[in-house]
């Protein structure tokens, strides 16, 4: 692969090196850190590991997640950067404060919409996750795999597959899974930790917004809801997922989720299995997304909410049957 | 491998055949009876698919799934058997009643336990799904693939593996997958329907269970509670997965759930992730399991059974701890 020589070289040339990710880190954007954090340290660089927001606790067990550290806490800005799994630089939130002007980057990603703001662009759109991109750099690296790397690039391809379920699981992904977990990981424990792990915020506020859970006649459309008191202290990865257990429901295409986040402003988020395409839904009220996911914000009560998106799906399912 | 020959002789020598599996049949259950019925039909034989019990809604969209008879609508018995994924005999219920005496049965497994009831046995614990034991046969048949039989067989790889995450998941399995996906399968549906889909009912029952949820001052321990009037209506499926919730709360190691069968009977069971051995724990009140996973019934009110399981841990974590 051409793209190795040249980074190999970047990175010879490097003393100390800031490597960074996008704000509300996933499991690739950690693991791609983590991972990148620790080949540099192999090939002898010094390197400071940062992100915008503090870490989800479910993946605090992640070899070197303790070093991770938050923007504030860097007060140096650095000539030398890699940015992982952004798609353009403003993902990279505050830490874009850290990059010194005219400061060499490498932009390593797997969007199909990265705008190539880096000095030195490695750019696979094909790949399921910024992961297995790294995956193949070091399987061909003269540092190899260690247990450390071969956890975090697993993590990686796991978490941005869903569990190896959604359609952007290669073979290719597969075959790096079956390889990694040759090496003798503890993918059962990654797994368990990465994706079953729940917090007891997360059981509350899915018990809220059960409670509210409602299906249309035909069974195509199941929402539930959640008032401002509910969602009073709830964090980002709180909320993350309550949306599908409406959109699972055996029979359902659409489901959405209404939240409060104040008196008269409400996020809806939506998911479809095939039928509606919920990016044009969320559109309509000036949000985005794709046809199986988006997400759009309301100004009104939530019954009012409701009540509109509601109208737009109806709309749309009337269009799909003609 | 030298088991396929008198396997294909075995089958050369059929007229008819019985395809037959578990009673509460799972994902590998239906999967192996569907796989193997489809490679007997394109062999040329009359072949009758049964199960004791109905198939999960969930499995509906499995291609073949409509042929599989309940027992009671086969009325004849059958000389040529093809018992999958049972340990025993008793595994298949009422099903043995179609074997008639001195049948000749083929018995393909993959459980540890498996007493060898066949005519023809072929047994293999080292594979994680009775699934990956005929992947191996149909790879080198002259029936060879075809997408019926790589959807069936990446349902029976997905469902006894959870989902390629429990422990049981070996870079074989993993490489088998990244073949069946090559071939164009959705899998991506499959997954989405059978590990992702939920009924109405329990989320119903969820709701329930979550508003009961409670943990130990350590965090050590959660547990939740049906009541008989809960879970009236309420299927094994529907049930089924509900205790996981508890076990994967962050820093939990034992999760339970506590349901009223009777009003003095209570079915308990009990997931853990590494300390406590809740076999050991089920074993104190006559009942049984594995380490991780396991289940009794006590004697008394919901109160009473709660009391006695919990001090039952108690006393475990005591003695880990020392």
């Amino acid at each position: 692969m051409n793209w190795i020589q040249p980074l190999e070289q970047w990175i010879e040339e490097a003393d100390r090196v800031l490597v960074v990710s996008h704000i509300h880190p996933d499991g690739d954007a950690i693991s791609s850190t983590l991972a990148m954090g620790t080949m540099l340290q192999a090939m002898g660089k010094q390197v400071v590991m940062v992100n915008e927001s503090p870490l989800p606790k479910k993946f605090a067990f992640l070899p070197g997640a303790d070093e991770v550290k938050q923007v504030h806490e860097v007060s140096e800005t650095f000539e030398r950067v890699v940015a992982l799994d952004c798609a353009d630089r403003a993902r990279m939130g505050a830490c874009c404060e850290l990059i010194a002007p005219g400061a060499s980057v490498v932009n390593i990603d797997h969007h199909a919409t990265n705008d190539s703001f880096g000095t030195m662009n490695i750019v696979q759109p094909q790949a399921a996750a910024t992961a297995e991109i790294l995956y193949d750099w070091i399987d061909q690296s003269r540092v190899g795999w260690n247990e450390k790397l071969a956890t975090h690039i697993y993590t990686g391809l796991l978490t941005d597959t869903g569990g190896f379920r959604y359609s952007n699981t290669s073979p290719k992904v597969l075959r790096q899974a079956a390889k990694l977990v040759e090496m003798g990981i503890s993918f059962h424990q990654i797994a368990d930790q990465v994706l079953e792990t729940v917090t007891l915020p997360q059981l509350r506020l899915l018990k809220a917004a059960l409670g509210t859970l409602q299906q249309t006649d035909d069974g195509l459309v199941a929402w539930m809801k959640l008032a401002k008191a509910d969602i009073a202290n709830a964090s980002h990865d709180d909320l993350d997922g309550i949306v599908n257990y409406a959109r699972n429901i055996l029979g359902v295409d659409v489901g959405i989720l209404f939240r409060e986040e104040q008196p008269q402003t409400v996020k809806v988020s939506l998911r479809s299995r095939e039928i509606v395409d919920v990016g044009r839904v969320a559109k309509q009220f000036g949000g985005g997304g794709h046809a199986r996911a988006a997400g759009c914000t309301v100004q009104g009560t939530i019954a009012e909410a409701e009540a509109s998106v509601l109208a737009e799906i109806r709309s749309q399912l009337r269009s799909e049957a003609r």
